[in-house]
């Protein structure tokens, strides 16, 4: 097979960035450490994006959006949050064709641009809890980076909540990580590991940091989302206070938590083989492609004809692609659609027509099946189902295998993105 | 009312800014020129954002993610171009602990980091038409901001498309200022003139620059939305041909277009009064407030078992709030949900339980009718699609009252917007 992807056994580092190239999710972009997300990839976030917003929704949370940059001087105000992210940050001297008075970060991370106005928004027990999550690019000025994994600016979200106590903010931690799990494992068919980082490994700034983790195909852990209880220390930082029901003014207690297009990089490595890109259905662009087969134009036309009539039929409910080109080999098409992860592929040639059947394949295990015509809608939802179930259970399976490495693994420092703490 | 709203009779700026503020949509950041925009304000650009998207999606288009930062040569390839926008940028001069051996700008607009990818991607004419948007932070160093209007940093789309024929390029830069005239009459139920810009006002790189522009309750004509025909500018500086089907190498024509967070500004002029906000119920974050009225205990749960009912049968298919605070009195309620621009207000108290019906009040014009508790659902239906009409209507009158001076002033510089052009 002439895609270009290197195997597995062979360079598994290359092979995963063989995968991001040739399946056109990302490419290196002309800024040091940047990349491009290129449309194929955007799609399988803005699903992620749909997914985890209306989970956040549910959870009472509400979108805003605060400033790119940050005062130098606010990074100051945490000690532990400066001597973290001050040596990653991207800085802004100059503006408007002048050297600026004081320079402004990139922001690596909100936190304090967000405490900066939440003193100004909490006066008393009834603005609390203040349950803002935010949609955003940040900046940290990696050394080594790699596509979706590490990357100098990537996209995130940050919920950033402030509490009347320690036991809400608590809850709220706990509570995020719990959802950030149900998306890793309901949506991303990835089974992860709940733990708590190390004074040494957690987020600067915060009490307590947990986290998820998740098993790759080259045996090490990849962390996917975490969740800070940050106690007071921002409260402090920022001096936000309230009137509480007792009439007493109290600090505020703060949570914070996030996941980045780094969930990508997880979910690539995860699922996919040496053919290319595996997606679970929940998170495919494409949930399933149609590729006729014929060889005389009156078999093109009776094909094409029931091929457009399986493309509206499943068009109603799912995301579907109809290859008509003409140009290209039916082989060569199963190949590229291979490569780039559609879950199921539907074959339909004159022999099928004939006898009112198509052809199903899984992309997870390469499965065929045939199916009538009357039922085809039917029988893709069975398979999609069938997929999404099966690549969980084969990462469970996997990660069942090697449960002491994982454990090493977690509390390790190498497997934990960045130096300060999340994404 | 002391909703400390300024007349817009007696100061037309203030009257705009305390609405801002008051009504919780945006607040100032500590950061020069740059505005927070608050959980309420960013609702509104959420379902923006959700129509925008949608119709852009119909028409071909798919999103991607290009790097905040550009190399600072890359804006000296297009004469114009770095003209206009390099007095307006942000520099990074040092990231990571070190001075940066070129700076970076951060994006005022993407056209040039766009086209440097375009050349990799673009070999022949089976790539074109390539038809991207992108949704993300940009930022002009703006010396006068105004929140929403013109801030130093804010959130767009910009599209960014590529084409193997000029009239294909024209085509598109004609079909998406159709599209925005479309939102903006249909979305946000304000009517638009279409015009193209003066080659002083017109976007620096571009052929030529369309727009459209509203008329304000000032009588002033603002620009909410820009689609540039950019020829073979970008193509020229950064070197992108293809091989067309004839065999021969040509260059690529483009087109660029965009809408900013500025419409947010623009949604407030046209409708709001002297009470606040008045929202058109397609963009609105709320759109039904009901609000109980009761004296005693025992109207109290009579009453807000009612209120609990319309609240359900409404919520199935509508956002609605039903406003059970205790500490609140009915008519500080009516107030504040007055302020925040909510379409349609039920009232609903003791001898309306009685008799089976509520009180529908439209903030649009105030009119208040009774309608039975049975039909409440059609009867809010209706009432919502009577403000987004109404809403329209009354600006279309208002604006065809003046044609002479919107026309002065689409000609003019200070309606435009920034220096260089778009949003």
């Amino acid at each position: 097979m002439a895609k270009g992807i290197t195997k597995r056994s062979q360079d598994y580092s290359r092979w995963y960035q063989d995968i991001v190239l040739r399946a056109e999710l990302a490419d290196y972009a002309p800024v040091k450490g940047c990349m491009v997300i290129r449309p194929y990839g955007y799609a399988i976030w803005e699903k992620m994006q749909a997914t985890l917003d209306a989970r956040f929704k549910e959870t009472g949370h509400v979108n805003a959006y605060f400033p790119l940059l940050i005062p130098e001087e606010f990074l100051r105000k945490e000690a532990e949050h400066v001597e973290g992210f001050s040596p990653e940050c991207a800085v802004v001297t100059h503006a408007g064709g002048s050297k600026l008075e004081e320079p402004y970060v990139i922001r690596p991370t909100s936190e304090t641009i967000i405490w900066s106005m939440y003193r100004k928004w909490i006066q008393s027990y009834r603005d609390l809890p203040l349950l803002i999550n935010q949609w955003c690019n940040v900046m940290r000025w990696e050394l080594r980076t790699r596509l979706f994994l590490r990357t100098t600016e990537f996209l995130w979200q940050e919920g950033h909540t402030a509490h009347a106590t320690e036991k809400e903010a608590e809850a709220e931690t706990r509570q995020m990580l719990e959802v950030y799990r149900e998306f890793a494992e309901g949506t991303m068919a990835m089974p992860v590991i709940r733990g708590v980082k190390t004074e040494r490994e957690k987020f600067a700034g915060a009490l307590r940091t947990y986290t998820i983790e998740a098993m790759m195909q080259d045996r090490k852990a990849l962390q996917a989302g975490t969740s800070h209880n940050l106690g007071q220390n921002f409260a402090k930082a920022f001096d936000v206070d309230f009137l509480d029901a007792d009439g007493e003014r109290k600090l505020v207690w703060a949570s914070s938590w996030g996941v980045s297009t780094r969930l990508i990089g997880a979910l690539i490595m995860a699922h996919s083989d040496d053919n290319g890109l595996v997606l679970p259905p929940r998170l495919a662009p494409i949930e399933c492609v149609i590729v006729p087969i014929y060889r005389s134009d009156e078999e093109k036309s009776s094909v094409l004809e029931k091929a457009n009539q399986v493309w509206k039929a499943l068009s109603a409910k799912y995301s579907v692609k109809l290859d008509d080109r003409d140009q290209c080999k039916p082989g060569f098409k199963f190949s590229e659609w291979e490569l780039k992860g559609v879950p199921v592929r539907i074959e339909l040639g004159p022999r099928d027509v004939a006898s009112g059947q198509v052809v199903l394949v899984r992309r997870d295990n390469g499965e065929k099946q045939s199916c009538a015509l009357d039922s085809v809608v039917e029988s893709v939802e069975r398979a999609l189902e069938e997929v999404q179930q099966g690549l969980y259970h084969r990462r469970w399976i996997s990660g069942r295998a090697t449960p002491a490495k994982l454990t090493v693994t977690m509390s390790s420092r190498n497997s934990s993105g960045t130096t300060a703490g999340s994404p």
